[in-house]
């Protein structure tokens, strides 16, 4: 197999991290977004919808959508569960995977993709005033998450899952956003110092 | 358990389908969304960003987010597998399930949101040249799909799963969203017509 990797953008980085995190090594096949490799002729093959990261199995299958790469690869390989563990676990983990990604990652990457310069090519038309009004909203759900890291270690329990990943994602994306961590949220800081400092955050 | 549920709206809809497809009974605590239900102190006490559904099992637990709440149920009642079966048909399920709702639900529900009077006091402010831009980008997403189905049965393969209910719940929203479906996507319209006549549609 192998995995058509977009560099710094936000979601291949969250497969590199799931990756590190269960301890798969994937050949990847690097694509520079910044020159468009993801409009590619080869991308756009295997990928209509002209997005990455996308995975290729040995047959030529190809999976698509981060979420979807990450389960397979926790279908394959259960441990460690990065999805959760039990009925209610996996609904949890779930339930603030989908709160995260709904509430602060699409809104911050909203904020990024309709303001800022780089992103002429990619969202045609941006909405600048559309682009700011996410920002809030962004900010408004970490101070939610902030009260709730309060009385427990990670995202969506006490074990780090996907969740966590999707969440350090979107709050390293802050920074290309030009959206500041506010310094009262001490919860959301221990928590993201804590999973910035994990060896898959390098990934 | 209860289930909060808001009446219309396309997210309560989708897991009362997904509950009547695995022939599931919860007892329901109607919400009136139109008269802003979602906001009040009760629905805010269980889910602090008010949004429904809302389920909360019988020790006070609560779960939101459709998705979560499905997948609840999918762990507890396997039959019929409406995620998929195995690692790569799970996986597809799950790419199919976001492709639906990342590039079309979500495309229309922002054009609803930005643009229909109704939503005034939802979306604030609302930015109706931005919701506009989200219609063609809908209309792309199923002429793909349509290109798709022309040699599947469902969304994702040749089984019934969530991501045909997210399709349905989504391709219905176009009404008040005031996007018609195109006369030529045959193999749409035929998939369409056959989820629609399902039981299940009318949960």
């Amino acid at each position: 197999m192998k995995l058509y990797d977009g560099g710094k953008a936000p979601n291949p980085r969250r497969v590199r991290i799931f990756l590190a995190e269960k301890g798969i090594s994937v050949p990847t096949v690097p694509v520079d977004m910044g020159a468009m490799g993801h409009r590619s002729a080869e991308v756009t093959a295997l990928n209509p919808l002209q997005r990455l990261p996308v995975l290729q199995l040995d047959d030529g299958t190809v999976l698509t959508e981060t979420v979807a790469i990450c389960r397979y690869f926790e279908e394959l390989n259960p441990e460690p569960a990065l999805f959760g563990r039990g009925a209610l676990g996996k609904a949890k983990v779930e339930m603030w995977q989908r709160r995260v990604e709904l509430n602060l990652f699409f809104n911050i990457a909203s904020a990024f993709r309709h303001i800022h310069p780089a992103m002429k090519e990619w969202e045609v038309p941006q909405f600048p005033e559309f682009g700011e009004s996410n920002k809030p909203k962004a900010l408004e759900f970490l101070g939610m998450l902030d009260r709730e890291l309060a009385s427990r270690e990670f995202i969506a329990g006490d074990e780090f899952s996907i969740a966590d990943i999707t969440c350090l994602c979107a709050v390293d994306f802050m920074k290309p956003a030009r959206i500041a961590l506010p310094e009262h949220l001490e919860s959301v800081r221990r928590w993201h110092a804590a999973v910035r400092a994990r060896p898959s955050a390098e990934a």
